[in-house]
C-alpha cells in the first residue's frame, strides 16, 4: 500500500500578523493521522487570491488530499470562494438545502436576512456540497487531477462538524491507507538529554518502521513511538511490545502512559481510588481548579477551590495565622502547609494541593525572586511539599506551577 | 520604498501529527508586523532533510527574511542543523562561547555533561551565531543569494530571547522598512453579516492603503484596521482619524479599543475605578479568577475567588440556600443571584461575578439542556442576571461563558 499524504492550507491575514493561533490544524492532523493519512505539510497564507492559487498548486504537486481552511465568511475581506472558482471552474450555482437552513436560522432567531448572507449559499457547480449543520458557509470537495481538495470554514466547531460528518468518512472510503499508530509516555524529572543518554540501546534496536521522538512540554517530557505498517493489529502489537519495553527503562520518572493533559491524569488516578480533590490557589489564581473541571466528568472527584490572592483572604478563608504571614510571608513553606491544612477543612476532600508564589514580571525579592513558588500537596495524614524557582514569563510559571503540583499530588496516589 | 516580507519555517513531526500546537509563529508574526515587516507564508514540515531543503528553496523564492525554529535539540530526531549545513556549506565547528555557557550551566546544576550536549555548541562557520541566553541551542543567521535565513530552537522562551536579542534589532539595521499599524475594536453583542452591513458606506471610503478585517472570537468580533505607509506617524494619524469613525458607528457595541484579553479589558475598567472583584464560580471551575489572574498587576483589584462545584460547597461557602436548590437547581437564575450575594461577603469585593451552568458534553435534561448557563454580575447595589445557550463544546463553553460573564460586569462599571 502506498503512504497516503495531506497537506493542509490555512487561509487569513489573521494568522500571518500573529493575532490568532491556528489550533485547527492540530487538530485536523490527529484526526487525519490516526486513519493512517500523513500530514507533510501546513501552510498558512493571506487573503490574497495570487497567494491562495500558488498553494493550492504547491501543495497539491506532492499530496494526494488537500484540506483547506478559512475565508468563507460574508464580509469582502473573505475571498477564498472567488479563487476556488478559478481555479476548478464552472459558475457559481445557490445550494438549495444550504440557502434554506440559512433562512430558517435567521428567521427562528428573528434577524433580517441580507443579501451578503443569501451569497454563503453560493458555491461553484465543480464541487461536491458538505452541508454545514453549525454555521452558515457550506463545505466544498473538489477533486481534479487525481488529488481531493477540501475547503471549509476556519470557525473550529464548524470545522470540525464538517471533517466528522462528511471529510473523514469520504477519505476513509476513496483511500486506503496504511496503519500509523502512536503511544506517547509522560515523563517529568530527567532532562531530555539524559533520558536520550539512557534510551541509546533501546533506540538503537528499534526497528525501521517504529521511530521515537522526544517532545519536551514545560514540566514534563514526552516520548512517543510511531510505528507504520500495512496492518492495523499487527503493527500496533509490534509497537506494545517496544512501548513497554522504554516504559520499564524509565519506571521512576514515568507519569502516565497516554498523552492526556496533567488535569486528566489526576483525575484518572483519583477516580481508580475513589478519592476527592480540592485546591487552595495563591499565585495560580484558579488555573489548577480550572484544570481539574476541564475534565468531562469531574465533578465524581472534585467538589470545589479557595482562590485566596490576597493575605487577608488566607487568613479568612483557610485560617492562616497572621503571624506565620509575618514571620516567613506568603511565600512560604509555613503559609502552603496552613493553606494544604485550611483546604482540606473548609472543601471536606481527601487530598488537596495549595500553591503560593511569584509569577511575574514583578514582586520578586533577593530572598525569593520572581519564580520562587511553594507547592504543598497530600492529604490529612500525610502533606508534602517541595519548593520550585520558575524561569518563564508569568503564563508559562502559572501552567508550570500547576503542573508541578498535580504531579505531585499524582505522586502520592 | 519597497515592502519587506517574511517566510516562517517551523521544523517537527510533532506539528504535523496534531501534537503540538505552534503559538510560536503568531508570537514571530507580531513582532516582525509591529516593524513593518509583512508575514506572507508560515509553513509547518516534518523532520526530514529533504521537507527542510525543499521549504528553503521555495520560502526564500519569494521572501527576504526567512525564520526558520525547531529540530536542534540533543537527540537524533534533530536533524535541522545538517539540513543547514548542506543547504549553506562551510564545516561543523565549536563555538567557543555557547560551550562555556553550556558547561557552567551543567556544572551549577551538578550533572554530568554528555557528549550529545557538547555537540550542540557545534554550529555550521557559514553562519553568524545569536547566543542563546535561555538554553543550550544557539541560533544562527546565514546569507544567500541576498536573502537572510535564521535557525532558532522551537522552545518558545528561547525563541522569543535569541528573537528579542538578536533578531529584531538585526533586521531593523539592515532592511528599510515601511510602516504597518493596527487598531483593533473589541465588540459583542452583534453578529458579523450585521455588522458588515453597518460599515458598508465606511468600508467604501477607506483610502486603498486602509484595510478593515472582521475576526469573529467566540462571544467577540474583532474589527482589525490596518494601515500601510511610508512614514509612521502620518500613517498612524490617518488610521487614527479611521478608526474614531469606526468606533462612534459601533459605540453600542463596542468593547474596548485595544486588543487585549477580555480579563485584561476587565481589569483596566477596575483600576480606572479603583474597585475590587471576586468570582463565586461553579461549571467554570476556576477560569474567570484565572483570566483575571492572568494580567500581571490584578492583585491590585482582586482578593480571591470561590470555586463551588458541589452544591454541598455553594451551601457551605457561599451561603445558597438548600431550598433554592432544592426548588430551582443549581442552574438557576435563583442559585447564581446567592452565590453573588454570598460572594460578595465572604471575598469583600466591591463586585463580583457568579456562574453556574451546564458545560458538556453530558449532564444536560430537557429543560436545561447542555450550554445552559446563568450568570450574574454587578455589585451589593445592582446585580444583573443574564441566561445563555452556549452550542460548542466543553473547552468553548466554559471559555465563552467567562468571557460572557466579564463582559457583563464590564457594561456595569
Amino acid at each position: 500500500m502506498e503512504k497516503v499524504t495531506a497537506s493542509i492550507i490555512t487561509i487569513g491575514d489573521e494568522l500571518l500578523i500573529g493575532q490568532t493561533i491556528d489550533t485547527n490544524s492540530a487538530w485536523m492532523a490527529q484526526q487525519l493521522n490516526g486513519m493512517g493519512v500523513w500530514v507533510q505539510r501546513r501552510v498558512a497564507v493571506g487573503d490574497t487570491k495570487a497567494a491562495i492559487l500558488q498553494a493550492l498548486d504547491e501543495e497539491s504537486a506532492a499530496a494526494d488530499i488537500i484540506l483547506i481552511t478559512g475565508g468563507l465568511g460574508p464580509t469582502d475581506d473573505d475571498i477564498t470562494k472567488p479563487a476556488l472558482l478559478e481555479y476548478f471552474g464552472g459558475t457559481m450555482v445557490q445550494h438549495a438545502p444550504t440557502l434554506q437552513y440559512l433562512m430558517q436560522r435567521f428567521e427562528s432567531r428573528g434577524l433580517p436576512v441580507l443579501q451578503r448572507n443569501i451569497d454563503q449559499a453560493l458555491v461553484p457547480d465543480s464541487c461536491t456540497v458538505l452541508m454545514n449543520n453549525h454555521g452558515l458557509a457550506p463545505g466544498m470537495w473538489f477533486e481534479k487531477n487525481g488529488k481531493v481538495f477540501v475547503s471549509m470554514p476556519g470557525v473550529p466547531h464548524e470545522m470540525k462538524g464538517i471533517m466528522t460528518d462528511h471529510v473523514l468518512p469520504r477519505i476513509q472510503e476513496q483511500f486506503h491507507t496504511r496503519a500509523v499508530i502512536h503511544q506517547t509516555l509522560l515523563t517529568s524529572g530527567l532532562g531530555e538529554s539524559f533520558v536520550a543518554e539512557r534510551l541509546l540501546a533501546f533506540e538503537a534496536q528499534l526497528p525501521p518502521n517504529i521511530k521515537l521522538a522526544y517532545l519536551p512540554s514545560y514540566g514534563l517530557l514526552k516520548l512517543r513511538l510511531t510505528a507504520l505498517g500495512d496492518d492495523k493489529v499487527s503493527t500496533a502489537a509490534a509497537l506494545k511490545l517496544q512501548f513497554q519495553q522504554m516504559q520499564s527503562l524509565l519506571a521512576d520518572i514515568a507519569v502516565y502512559d497516554e498523552d492526556i493533559p496533567m488535569g486528566a491524569v489526576l483525575g484518572r488516578y483519583l477516580q481508580a481510588k475513589g478519592k476527592t480533590v480540592g485546591t487552595a490557589e495563591s499565585c495560580t489564581g484558579g488555573y489548577i481548579a480550572h484544570s481539574i473541571t476541564a475534565v468531562a466528568g469531574s465533578s465524581a472527584y472534585y467538589n470545589g477551590s479557595v482562590v485566596t490572592y490576597s493575605n487577608a483572604m488566607k487568613v479568612k478563608l483557610l485560617g492562616v495565622k497572621d503571624d506565620t504571614l509575618a514571620a516567613h510571608g506568603a511565600v512560604s513553606e509555613a503559609t502552603v502547609r496552613e493553606m494544604a491544612a485550611g483546604a482540606l477543612k473548609v472543601l471536606n476532600t481527601d487530598y488537596v494541593m495549595a500553591v503560593s508564589g511569584i509569577m511575574g514580571p514583578d514582586g520578586g525579592t533577593p530572598e525569593k525572586p520572581v519564580g520562587t513558588v511553594w507547592i504543598a500537596a497530600g492529604s490529612a495524614d500525610n502533606i508534602v511539599t517541595v519548593k520550585h524557582r520558575l524561569m518563564y514569563d508569568r503564563e508559562r510559571n502559572i501552567q508550570m506551577t500547576a503542573i508541578y503540583a498535580m504531579n505531585e499530588l499524582r505522586k502520592l496516589l
